[in-house]
């Protein structure tokens, strides 16, 4: 059902607007009510880190300009950068074609990884000689 | 356990290196043993999508240089631009800290998506206005 409102939407032309609240509603939310979320800098372009949203930490990331997921090992609300300062400033959000992604363009204070990385995606496949290599270092 | 893995190589040196294969098999598979996948443009560095992928359809990705995700709809193998042509060519793959999503970054053929825009990512909101616009229109 939820994949039916997306199909009658998504061949609309530019510029046509809809309701927050209808897409938020018939976002595929998983049977966890979470949706991936990916983070991308907005100034570097850079992939980030991947985390989820439910509805609620959806709205309050609009609400407050600040990115929030839903931490799936704390089972509660993740304000980013709340106590490491690395906050997430929200400069656009866009959800997919069939509502099941929700990608958010930030400004990004600090490092995105845990790590004291500027990104999390920093394991690097070599296919060529089946090997994982770390690109870069921790700032710690 | 499979965090244990990735907490213990999250802080290693730029330059380190791991077997492919250790790597894979401790990555964060979900109970369906699927895994995320964003899918960015190395050339624009536009994020284009969202997807599936188990651990077949990774190491075909790897052995073919085709992206190739795991289609839940279908249960089966979805070799990018199989039918379409719009074929995404591996630049490099990426996996991050904590090992539950991986990051591929493709030369990419025609549209990422089914809708025949460059990306999947067009429903761009519009918060203060409350509304969600769509921001591209289909080449179809």
């Amino acid at each position: 059902m939820l994949r039916e409102f997306f199909q009658s939407i998504e061949s609309s032309a530019a510029g046509t607007g809809f309701e927050l609240q209808d897409i938020v509603d018939n976002l595929a939310f998983n049977e966890k009510g979470l949706i991936p979320v990916i983070t991308q800098d907005d100034n570097t372009k850079a992939v980030l880190m991947m985390a989820w949203m439910n509805k609620a930490a959806l709205m309050k990331t609009l609400q407050t300009g600040k990115v929030t997921y839903w931490s799936r090992s704390r089972n509660a609300f993740w304000v980013k950068g709340e106590t490491s300062g690395h906050v997430q400033y929200l400069v656009n959000m866009f959800f997919d074609c069939d509502g099941d992604t929700i990608l958010c363009m930030v400004d990004q204070t600090g490092d995105a990884c845990h790590t004291m990385r500027d990104s999390c995606f920093y394991f690097k496949v070599d296919a060529d000689a089946q090997k994982v290599m770390v690109t870069c270092a921790s700032k710690a």
